[in-house]
């Protein structure tokens, strides 16, 4: 069997059962996804086994400690993964909801209900806990999946999916609704991702080149996700504690993740009073600073910012910092080099925080707050299946609601159109 | 200037005035709405000279007698199109609209708004009201917009756009907001339906082979919209009076749109009661049948179904006919050859049409009525861009809040992510 054979035999297969996921009732799937829980801890030892293979691999291939600290699993992380299942059998079902409805002059009545999307892609990298969350949301989103994730977590996800499906079954989830492509082969994306009439839509997680080669080769429609080059502007007049305290949240409570802080923007009469202890406070933290011109007279261990520092997320402890001569330079800048996903003033001017909410083009324009809650955790949807950065369908964190499409039923008793 | 630069350059000044048309005010685009109307009456014998030049052209070129129709304006058409804009000036604004909101447990305060697309692409074919109608809509829902219209109908385009533009232009509209390809050349399309980061989404409408061109070649999001192979399916025990009603009008009303029926799907126990009469109504209404081999045992005039047929979308008075054993063939052949658009059943069984509506996957499904009522203005939305046959943003007539976006907006008092 080729690889395109293997994907499209996936395919068909997840097609088939999404049907009738589609009507399972909330009851069934809330039964599964708690056995689908204590599965997940049963199965521990043969996960952990799995995974010490995986991380074996990584070690011998010369993977960054980073990379190795998201690829292990623990009896803590798999607890974590089991008890993330049983918070999404507590949220309500989105399957059903009625949106909107009306009756028509003609006395037909036409009712908006919430439906599954039907297929969805999940393609991703390195966290082997993406396998069991993102399962978990599609099945109680009444979506088929199919997983495909990276070859370095290969062995740890085979072991999770198959110990998923198996329990999901079990439970009464339709064979077939939950797929893993077992193959390390990159062409397997390239096909799936190609799937039409099959697949209803595929979101890739990961860094930039994957997102990108996913958005570029795409028929199937895509939400684009998570890449943050997240800037926060301190106004003149600002509170500067508060903007310091904000802008070292941002920066270094978690700088991996993507609605972390990469370019502070500073008005020019901020500057002499912000900035000098904000940097005693960066370097403090092990930030390494580059900046444009009127930054580096600040202190001499600041490098020169390119063109392309500007546009880069950096995930790391690495921040651009640009003093700018007031409000409209920063939002050219944000439209500039921004990637639509989270952006924050600090400010004590109530037209410039109007203004700044209502001109940034984002998923999440914060006042006062730093960038890191974008988040759907923190948002309180109580899950997230990844940060929309794209207009269409979501934007900013998806829970289960984004995993649905809608349709409308319309009854009646004989009416024609005349 | 290349093509690809003629068409970048109008992303980009598209682009440019997306920021700008975003926040501009009702009252300035509902003045900008009623100016571009009135402009439109004013401008009809420049209209008219216009688009009997592409008339010329297109009976030079052998264009067939429905297409002519299609493109043929009149001042009575050029006086609904005003109207049209006329209309779209009373309707909601959706931008700004708050969709949802909540205070969090740290004091942040959380809003979903309604805010527009960004840059909408509109490939299209024929018929030059389309590039009033959508016009309108943009310019309304704050979106800038980029039209691409077929090379039929260029002279009568160009001209209508230029003068919606001036219109538009003088009672405020950001100037770029509203480009016109005034290219007939194809690879227009090709670089527009790329233009990642400058166009957000991309429309087509037309044909089946103009949108499987976009979906198969675009890098921006698309939204399907209209190819409709639609079926009725006539339950055993129906009210056959009703249900030939329904045929005849679901058929013959208006055979060249999306909502119009393809394929009619007979229960085998109502067959012999129903069909005859059916048939009678429709050969004296001028349709051609095209029928499975049981159909084809009540008329000699019946002519044998190929697979291709199923799946056809004919658009004209040819009309396709299987006799299937009950609701779950009925089902399958939907599931198969439907185009998710819009699917119907007649019953008198109360768990047969429950069933129907539940498990046909399709933007409408419709018990008892005709499928020609999916449309906006039908379904009371006052407004139509569309009809999307995918799942991802929008499904069904796409209206006003069809063409935004939403962002979050987060206002603190300086709080930071534990």
């Amino acid at each position: 069997m080729t690889t395109y054979e293997m994907v499209r035999t996936k395919a068909e297969a997840a097609h088939r059962a999404a049907g009738e996921l589609a009507v399972t009732s909330t009851v069934i799937k809330n039964k599964a996804l708690l056995a689908m829980a204590d599965a997940l801890e049963a199965g521990a030892a043969e996960i952990l086994a799995a995974n010490a293979k995986d991380m074996e691999a990584g070690r011998a291939n010369n993977m960054k400690e980073s990379m190795l600290d998201r690829l292990a699993l623990s009896q803590v992380r798999i607890n974590a993964m089991a008890e993330g299942l049983r918070q999404v059998a507590q949220l309500e079902d989105p399957v059903g909801n009625v949106l909107d409805g009306r009756r028509l002059p003609n006395g037909l009545t036409v009712t908006k209900v919430r439906v599954p999307l039907g297929v969805i892609g999940i393609i991703y990298e390195a966290r082997p806990n993406v396998t069991a969350d993102a399962i978990g949301l599609c099945v109680k989103s009444g979506n088929a999946v199919i997983l495909k994730g990276g070859s370095e977590a290969l062995q740890s996800n085979i072991v999770i999916a198959g110990i998923l499906t198996q329990a999901a079954e079990a439970a009464g989830i339709p064979a077939g609704a939950i797929q893993f492509v077992d193959s390390s082969d990159r062409q397997a994306v390239t096909d799936l991702i190609k799937m039409n009439g099959l697949v209803d839509v595929v979101i890739p997680r990961g860094g930039a080149g994957l997102i990108q080669a996913v958005v570029q080769n795409a028929t199937v429609p895509v939400i684009e996700t998570g890449i943050g080059v997240c800037h926060t502007y301190v106004d003149a007049g600002a509170d500067y504690d508060m903007a310091r305290a904000i802008a070292i949240n941002a920066k270094v409570q978690r700088p991996a993740v993507c609605n972390a802080m990469e370019t502070l923007l500073v008005h020019e009469d901020a500057a002499a009073e912000f900035l000098p202890q904000m940097l005693t406070e960066y370097f403090a933290a092990g930030v390494t600073i580059i900046g444009c011109g009127k930054t580096q007279a600040f202190d001499k261990r600041i490098r020169a910012a390119t063109e392309a520092d500007w546009a880069t997320e950096y995930g790391d402890l690495r921040l651009s910092v640009k003093i700018v001569s007031g409000l409209e330079e920063a939002l050219a800048h944000i439209a500039k080099y921004g990637t639509k996903h989270s952006e924050c003033i600090v400010t004590s001017d109530y037209n410039h925080a109007r203004t700044f909410q209502q001109r940034v083009d984002a998923a999440a324009v914060y006042v006062n707050a730093s960038t890191r809650f974008t988040d759907g955790f923190e948002f309180g949807f109580g899950a997230e299946i990844g940060i929309s950065t794209q207009k269409l369908h979501a934007r900013g964190p998806m829970a289960l609601p984004e995993l649905t499409s809608s349709k409308y039923l319309i009854s009646g008793d004989g009416q024609i159109r005349g």
